[in-house]
């Protein structure tokens, strides 16, 4: 008894013109992460991808029971993210991504990833998932994908220390063009880097 | 410049008899969770499979800074699970699954399964990704893979109020001989199940 989505749609009818003028997210009061966030909901109420957030790490070190019914968490701490934020799968397809943004108009600090993050987007290609990073310059509201492997070889020959140029980033990524609904189309990427087959 | 495991073995390799004495993970002081984590580390190490589990959401309410290098979390909740605990990529496929254990004998209470959870589950199917759920039968120390299909029918179908019998799981499922290392080797049972080809 397979669930029903409120749309049937194929995701190719739902596809906008790639030339929609960009959308500032700083004007409207949302930041990148947010607007990524909207679009996952979207995909996933469309039943286009399955794509989640993973929750903010935490170390729970004290927890108080008030009342029965809930626990109360009054000691905890921050913890260093292992993987990336972001994963999922579309269409058979295992995706990893990170999104970041930047003030910055000329290069993309690499201080945004750890080397965690690094290794652990390697170990996805080597099993053949697809890794990636959605970069969002907010001063250019300019915002690009940029394929993982791009990134770890600039990565690991600068040691984590510099910024990557954007040029960089425009001649080994892909631009974006952002949107009202869905925000962010990163999966219109996808499709034209992959063999994209509807599996319902 | 691809990161270099410490073990280059294939995975065919490193699979062991499937006759194991089966390991009682209660005697050694380990619950089932913390088997599963052991595995995927297992796993991970050996460049097998990227499986993590998904930190436990929190609703944080309240964070004090008493020094600026680390923030405590002072008032938080937990929130409850929107999707399953694990997810990664094997060999092209995403995995998604959760791991329960029971000390009863004759049956799985469903009511270790979220109604968004269950969701989820049908999403991914639908998406062409793996989901399954590992049941452990602490009592019998008996553990089962069983497909999402067969538990997303049988919860629909009662609603999720009831318990599964262990007698459909046995029919549904493949029984996993646990052992020493990797402890629940879940991955044989996919071997088994799909087509496996090493990506790298």
């Amino acid at each position: 008894m397979p669930i029903k989505y409120p749309n049937g749609q194929s995701f190719k009818q739902l596809a906008v013109p790639k030339k929609a003028a960009p959308v500032q997210f700083g004007k409207r009061g949302m930041n990148f992460e947010s607007e990524i966030n909207a679009t996952n909901e979207y995909y996933l109420a469309h039943g286009i991808a399955v794509i989640h957030k993973k929750p903010t790490p935490v170390q729970i070190v004290r927890v108080d029971y008030p009342q029965r019914s809930r626990a109360k968490i009054t000691e905890a701490y921050f913890k260093q993210a292992s993987t990336t934020d972001y994963s999922g799968v579309y269409q058979g397809y295992y995706l990893d991504f990170e999104a970041k943004e930047t003030q910055q108009k000329t290069s993309f600090p690499l201080k945004n990833f750890h080397k965690h993050q690094i290794e652990h987007m390697q170990a996805v290609l080597d099993q053949g998932g697809i890794a990636f990073v959605l970069l969002h310059f907010a001063s250019l509201t300019e915002t690009y994908y940029l394929p993982a492997e791009p990134l770890i070889q600039f990565y690991l020959e600068h040691e984590g220390l510099k910024s990557m140029p954007i040029t960089l980033i425009r001649e080994n990524g892909y631009a974006i063009a952002t949107q009202q609904i869905p925000r962010v189309p990163y999966l219109e990427i996808i499709n034209s880097l992959y063999e994209v087959t509807d599996h319902r």
